[in-house]
């Protein structure tokens, strides 16, 4: 709505008339075009007080920087009143306002601190909100099948009234989501029913549920089975590496991983035969596993991937269209090299190979892979 | 607002009796719950029919694919008399609807197919809107200032009315928009006059504009100067590699990367002596230099960076706190190393690092860094 007061004020009103509960969020930052507190205090006729809790906690956040007492200052007004949430990503605290029977919240606008606070914010609501029915959702996460096989193979829950079944599509993923709305004895095993009707016909193409992702459910298999792992990533380049080490602890398992990119560096670092490279391109099913072997060799670790394939947009050939992707396992127990054609931008390519490589491992390690077979 | 067909007919009722265009996005996917299309069609009194061209389209794009033919022939309705919009990165196609004065928009759920439809969409309201006034934006994107230090150097312009500038925090980056509302021969002039005040008040602190990327910035200066590079990364874990092998045709320029995550990977790939690892620690100028310098080695690369650093949140000790990244930069011309405080999450930490990182690269691609000082 732009950074006007009046405008600000207007949304508000409006707001307040046709609900109860109003979140604001954006605007709570030290800058002159930071104005929802003077807004909303103006509007609800509040002074706005500094906060010396919220101040000290500031001033010792920002001890490192320079920063000037004005900006710190300047963060720490509150409306008159008003309870604050603790920003633990940042400065910005979130204000919880309550107005006669309404409820007046401000978060912070930048994505990953107003997240940070929804754990504090749900607390919050769930003290207020005096309901005899309680809503909950659950998400199941599913890779490796598109949106329409996972509608077929659970097209008899889609049309279920209370717990609903939901689908949705997420960057490569099909998130299914499950909620119901019952009793609070009696909301969890109802959702846990369907649930377990879903993972009876979609099995361990469910990698997780609810916060799970990829790279946390492997780096836990990783850690909880004292295993190592090292990567020999091309196409992919590093996005692997980046997603494993999002996972805090994961020093313990990951050895290391080469981004081998040029043909020259698959041979050096890695020690592919410069010959194999020229007889059967650097995007084959060999290349992907002396990878593999190569990086393996040199950390010494339990297990290894190696990855190559055609991101695109250049690079393709007739018989190696852009997607084609080799990702190759390299264990103990043994080895193997699937191939994958992806669609997509060159991001979504890149990305769609960092969730085949994960999920390979996820199956490995959850003993689901018949080298074998 | 749920997948709920008579919910979506009150909501765009709502919509249209206060707004002349509509936007509604979701819910054109091939599944029992994807209902958008179904419910405008009904609220509008006009029948679903089969888009032949889509449907063609559709099939050839999936032809690789296990789909349903029924799940194409759903995908490939379109209420009666509306216009379709190409979906350039995935399947369901956008919907434009004209009903008197009034324009109804259908546009994919998933976000990057959405984005990936706003130029068509932008066209097709450039033209439908005749006013004598146009808006327009532009960012200028900024890194190593806080969102206070930026406000502080440019505060006369933030009160400025026509253009007027605001300030965003995004993700370790500081964009400063300027929206401006003029005739179409004046409107771009009066941004640059604005623009041309803010450069000279922050300077290379600003690295790019509008869709610019530091990775992109930075792989554009390296393939234009036709220099090559390797990276070796500790506490990033490969995300450096990773964002600049986003950008297409980085191939000729981005050898290699080494994310030698442990200890033995530093000293056995990069030949950091062990003894230096002991003596200094791992978080370490020295050894960030070295592991610049071994990469370099391998790869005959023209540039490469050395990051090592503690993400956290665990590997903290008195001396080295959580968010201390050593990032050393080794080139023909000569060597640096910077020591940097970050603070944040894990993952801000380590998105930081990549920030100043692509920066440390920028700024010697531009001649901005002096070995000498």
């Amino acid at each position: 709505m732009g950074d006007n007061l009046s405008r600000i004020k207007d949304a508000l009103k409006d707001a307040l008339s046709r609900a109860e509960l109003v979140i604001i969020s954006g605007g709570l930052g030290p800058t002159e075009d930071d104005i929802t507190k003077e807004a909303v205090s103006e509007f609800l006729g509040r002074k706005l007080i500094l906060d010396k809790g919220i101040f000290e906690k500031i001033k010792e956040k920002l001890s490192r920087y320079r920063v000037s007492e004005e900006a710190i200052l300047r963060q720490s007004l509150v409306p008159s009143a008003a309870k604050t949430l603790l920003n633990p990503v940042g400065i910005a605290p979130g204000i919880i306002i309550e107005e006669k029977e309404k409820v007046i919240i401000l978060l912070p606008g930048v994505p990953h601190e107003l997240k940070a606070m929804l754990p504090q914010l749900k607390k919050y609501l769930s003290y207020k909100v005096k309901s005899n029915l309680v809503t909950k959702s659950r998400i199941l996460k599913v890779w490796g099948m598109g949106e329409s096989q996972v509608n077929e193979k659970i097209v008899s829950l889609m049309s279920q009234k209370n717990p609903t079944v939901a689908l949705l599509a997420k960057k490569g993923e099909v998130h299914i989501r499950i909620t119901a709305q019952f009793p609070p004895e009696e909301v969890d095993s109802r959702i846990e029913t369907t649930e377990k009707v879903i993972r009876e016909k979609l099995g361990d193409y469910i990698f997780g549920a609810d916060d799970d992702t990829l790279e946390g459910i492997v780096a836990e298999l990783l850690i909880k089975k004292n295993l190592t792992i090292s990567l020999a990533e091309s196409c992919s380049g590093g996005l692997v590496s980046h997603r494993l080490t999002d996972i805090p602890g994961i020093s313990v398992s990951f050895l290391a991983g080469v981004v081998s990119y040029s043909n020259e560096a698959k041979s050096e670092i890695l020690k592919v035969p410069a010959k194999l490279i020229k007889e059967k391109g650097a995007v084959s099913s060999e290349v992907a596993r002396r990878m593999a072997q190569g990086v393996r060799n040199i950390t010494g670790s339990s297990i290894s991937l190696g990855i190559t394939g055609i991101a695109g947009p250049g690079g393709a050939t007739p018989e190696k269209p852009v997607g084609l992707v080799y990702i190759a396992l390299c264990t103990d127990e043994g080895e193997l090299c699937n191939r994958y054609f992806f669609f997509g931008t060159r991001e979504m390519i890149k990305w769609r190979t960092s969730q085949a490589a994960l999920d390979i491992l996820r199956r490995y390690l959850l003993n689901k892979i018949n080298f074998k077979s």
